[in-house]
C-alpha cells in the first residue's frame, strides 16, 4: 500500500480536500458501506484511546464515575421534554422490529412483520431522557445527591451530509449527566466541566480554545445555558469542540425526579450534561497538520519517537540494532512510546514519508557513519528541522524535545488564532471579510432576528459570548440597536 | 437507601433469586425500562473497567490493536454467510426508518413514513460481516496480513428471557477479528486467544475454567471450530465465559477477501473471531459470593481496602483520622485502592454490612482503644475472619493479605469445581445426578442425535471436548456405540 505524498492535496489548493484525503491516507478512518458511518482504523483509534484515557482520569479527579445506560430509548421518552424532541426527532434511527426471517425465495432475509415492536425504539442521539428516567429511582433525598455519572459510548444522529470525524451518523463520545440538589451546584458543575475540556484541549491537544456561552438559538435542545469551547482551524473556521449544558430542572420535571431537600420540601433535581466526541479528532488534525501530513501533539501521539536505521548490509544493521536497543530501552523507561522500524521490506525514504504522514513527533535516523561517530540524526515533525547530535545524553534531549514540540505547536496555533481574531464594528466590512475566515468580535443587540440575519447573509453564526473578553456596551453592527457586549462570530464546521 | 442484609435470599433457599437480588443490592446493575436492556451502575461498571483494562493490555501484548466498526449492518450482509444468518436472524433489532415527526395531535412523535430506509439496517449482534466487508479493502497481498483488530463495543441480541449480566438484549463486549495468510496461523491465533481468556479468568477473576472445543451443534454460527472456557457456578451449573472461533475461509469467501499469497496465487483469507462480554460479571459474582454479599477478587475490586473509624466524639475521630492518613498514603503508594469512610451519617454497623455486601476484600477498623494500643482490626471478606494486629508493618501485611485472598478464593473455587467433576458411564446414573449440578465426563459417540437426546431428556448439553483430560476410547453411555473420547456435559446458564 504505497502512500505517495505527492498525492496529498495541498492546503492552499483545497483545505477541505486536504483534510478528507489526510484522514484516509494517514490511516485514521474511512467511510464504511453503511451510509454516514465511519470505520475508525487502528492508528486513528489509538489516538482516540489516548484522548479517552486522559479525559477519563480528569473526570474521575472531579468525582465522576462511569456507568452504562441503554442504547435504545422508547420513542415516548423523547417527547417528554418539548425542546429536546424538537431538536432530535428529525435525525433519529428508529428500531421497529426485532426479528428477521428467511424470504420466500430462501436466498435472503426479510423483516418478520410478526415481530413488530409495540412502541418503536430510538437509537440514542444523546441520553438525557433514558438517564433521567433511571435517576428517578435513584434520587429520593438530598443525601442521594449529587449523582455524577459519565458514559463512553456510541450515539447516532442521522446526518444528511457527513465528513469523517466532523459529522458522522454514528460517532463515539462521552456524555456526562449529573444531578444536583441546588441550582448553584449544577451551574458550577457545568462550568467546571467546560474548564476540564478547555484544559484538556490546550494542554493535551495543544489546541487553543475560546470559552464562552452560547446564544439561545445555538443552545442544546433542552438546556438553559450551553457553555462551549471553540477552536480555530487553519482555514479560520470555528470548530465547536466540546459543550457543557446547565439543564435547570427541565429533565427533573419531564421525568418527575423529585427529592426531599434540606428544608424537608419536595424539589425537582437540577441537571447538567456535557460531552466531547470523536469530533475532537477533526480538531486535532485540522489545527496542526501540514502539507506533509499529520502533526500530532506528543502527549496524544501513539508513537512519539520512531527510529529508522540506514544500512548497506546485514552486519551494519546488526551493529545499529545493538546501539539503538540501548536508546529504545532508556526512552521506554521514561514512559516514551518508541518504535524501532528496522523492517527490511521498505526503503528508508518510504519510511520517512510514512512517519511524516502519520505525524510521529520525533524521528531518529542512524546510519553507518553515525555509528562510527556516536551520533544520530534527529528530526522534529513540527518544523521538519534536522540536526545531527551525539548519542550522549540523547535520551534526555529527546524527552525535552517532545515537551518543546508540545509547547511549540500550541503556541503556533495560538498565534495563528490570535492573529485572526478581529474586533469589527461595521457590517459591510464584516461581510467582506468573514468569508476568508477568522473570529469576529462584534457587538450584538441580543435578538434572534439579528442573529438569523447574519447567518442568512454570511453563513456565519454566533459561536459564543466569550468569557475572557473585557466587555463594553456598544452598538449592534447590523441593527444599530444598543448592544451590551460583543459576541464571537465565525463560519464554522 | 438502607440495604438490609437480612433481605438477601440465602443461596440454599434459591440460588437463582440470591443472584438476582445480589446484583441489584450490591449496586452492580438494574433493569431499565427498555425491555431486556440493563443499566450498569457505577460500582458494577468500575469492575467492568478493571476487566477491560487487564484484558486490553493482554490483547495488545499479542499484537492486537483496537479499532471501531459501525453499529449498523446492512441486512443483506447477514445473508452472505449461510450459517451465520441462520444463527442470528431470529434475534436482530431492525432499523427501518431514520426520522420521527410530530404527530397530528401535536403532543408526541411518530415515525415519519417518508423516511423509510431502502435497505433495513441491523444493530450488530456480532460484527464478522461488517468487518470482513471492510477487510476486503485492506487486504491485497500476504504482506498486508495478519490483521489483528479488536473492538470494545455494545451488541444486541433480542433475547426473550433476560437476566442481568447473564443474558441481556444489549450487552457490552470485546470482539477480536483477525485475518491470516494461512490456516495454521489462524488456528494458532484462535487457540492463543482462548489461552489469554483462560489465564485472565484464573489469574484475575480467580475463576477456574475448563478449556475445550465445542461440538458441531454448539459452534458459533459460521465457525469451523469454537474453543471455549467453561466455569462452574456454585450451583454446579456451567457458565460459558469466553469463546474463540476458527472461522476458516467462510467469511473470506462470503465477502470475497482474496490476497496474493507467497506463491503468487490468489487465496481467500483465513479468519478468527473471539469475544468475552459483561457475562463475565455474572461468572465473577456467582463463583465467589456468599450469603453476606459479593466476594470480589482483589485484582478486580474497585475498592481493595476500606477503613472505618469507630469513635465517640470529634476529638477521637480527629486522632483516628490522623493515624489512618498515614496508613492510607502508604497503601496508595503501593498501588492499592483504599477508601477511608469516616462519613458521619451512617453507623459503623451499617458500613460494615454495606462493604461486605459490596465485596471489599479487606476491612480495617480503628477505634479509640486501637489508637491507644497502636492496633487495628483486620477483617478479610473471603473468610470473614477478624484479628487485631499491631499497626507496625500493617501495610505490608495488608498487601500480602490481598494476594492471599486472591489465591484463596481461586483455590476454594477450584476445589469446589474439582469435587463436582465426575466421570460417568451410566446414563441412568447420569440422569439421576445431573439435575443436582456438576460437570460430567462421559464418553460420546460423536453424533448430533445422541447430543440432542441428552439435551432433550436432561436439559444438559455438551459443554466441550476438554483439552486437559487424558482421553481413552470407550462406549457412549446413551447409544452404546463406540466413543473416541469423553466430553464435558452439564446444565448451563
Amino acid at each position: 500500500m504505497a502512500k505517495e505524498l505527492k498525492d496529498l492535496t495541498k492546503r492552499s489548493v483545497s483545505y477541505s480536500q486536504w483534510y478528507n484525503e489526510l484522514v484516509v491516507k494517514a490511516d485514521l478512518a474511512e467511510q464504511s458501506d453503511v451510509r454516514g458511518c465511519m470505520v475508525i482504523k487502528p492508528y486513528g483509534y489509538a489516538i482516540w484511546e489516548k484522548i479517552q484515557r486522559a479525559l477519563d482520569d480528569k473526570f474521575k479527579e472531579t468525582g465522576v464515575q462511569n456507568a452504562y445506560f441503554p442504547l435504545l430509548i422508547p420513542k415516548s421518552f423523547l417527547s417528554r421534554e418539548a425542546e429536546h424532541v424538537e431538536g432530535f426527532a428529525k435525525e433519529c434511527a428508529v428500531v421497529t422490529h426485532y426479528r428477521l426471517k428467511t424470504n420466500e425465495e430462501k436466498n435472503g432475509v426479510v423483516v418478520d412483520p410478526a415481530a413488530k415492536l409495540e412502541e418503536e425504539l430510538i437509537i440514542r442521539p444523546t441520553s438525557e431522557t433514558i438517564i433521567w428516567n433511571t435517576y428517578k429511582n435513584w434520587i429520593q433525598s438530598y443525601r442521594d445527591l449529587p449523582i455524577l455519572c459519565n458514559q463512553w459510548c456510541n450515539v447516532m444522529r442521522w446526518e444528511m451530509r457527513t465528513r469523517l470525524f466532523l459529522r458522522t451518523a454514528e460517532f463515539l463520545w462521552q456524555e456526562g449527566h449529573t444531578a444536583h440538589a441546588t441550582k448553584e451546584e449544577a451551574e458550577e458543575r457545568a462550568k467546571m466541566m467546560l474548564k476540564v475540556y478547555a484544559d484538556f484541549a490546550e494542554k493535551y491537544m495543544a489546541v487553543p480554545v475560546v470559552q464562552g456561552v452560547k446564544s439561545e438559538t445555538e443552545r442544546f435542545a433542552g438546556a438553559l445555558d450551553t457553555y462551549t469551547i471553540e477552536a480555530m482551524m487553519q482555514d479560520g473556521k470555528a470548530l465547536q469542540s466540546g459543550t457543557s449544558h446547565f439543564l435547570g430542572q427541565n429533565f427533573g420535571k419531564a421525568f418527575n425526579v423529585q427529592f426531599i431537600n434540606k428544608e424537608n420540601k419536595l424539589e425537582y433535581a437540577w441537571a447538567t450534561s456535557w460531552g466531547v466526541s470523536t469530533r475532537l479528532m477533526g480538531a486535532l488534525i485540522m489545527t496542526h497538520s501540514d502539507d506533509n501530513g499529520l502533526v500530532l501533539p506528543p502527549k496524544l501521539a501513539p508513537i512519539q519517537v520512531v527510529i529508522v536505521p540506514i544500512h548497506k548490509n546485514e552486519e551494519q544493521l546488526k551493529a545499529i540494532d545493538e546501539k539503538v536497543d540501548g536508546i529504545v530501552n532508556q526512552l521506554r523507561a521514561l514512559g516514551i512510546s518508541v518504535k524501532y522500524d528496522n523492517a527490511d521490506n521498505k526503503r528508508p525514504g518510504f519510511k520517512f514519508a510514512d512517519y511524516e504522514l502519520k505525524g510521529v513527533p520525533v524521528r531518529l535516523v542512524m546510519g553507518a557513519r553515525d555509528l562510527e561517530n556516536n551520533t544520530v540524526e534527529v528530526m522534529r515533525r513540527d518544523t521538519l528541522e534536522k540536526e545531527t547530535r551525539t548519542c550522549d545524553g540523547i535520551v534526555e534531549y529527546v524527552k525535552n524535545l517532545l515537551d518543546e514540540i508540545q509547547e511549540n505547536i500550541y503556541l503556533k496555533a495560538k498565534n495563528y488564532r490570535d492573529e485572526h481574531i478581529y474586533e469589527c464594528d461595521n457590517y459591510e466590512d464584516f461581510k467582506a471579510r468573514v468569508k476568508n475566515g477568522g473570529f469576529f468580535l462584534c457587538h450584538w443587540d441580543g435578538t434572534a432576528e439579528t442573529e438569523a440575519q447574519i447567518k442568512e447573509e454570511t453563513q456565519a453564526t454566533i459561536r459564543c459570548v466569550p468569557f475572557d473578553v473585557e466587555q463594553t456596551p456598544g452598538v449592534d453592527m447590523v441593527s444599530g440597536k444598543p448592544a451590551k457586549y460583543r459576541v464571537l462570530i465565525a463560519r464554522s464546521y
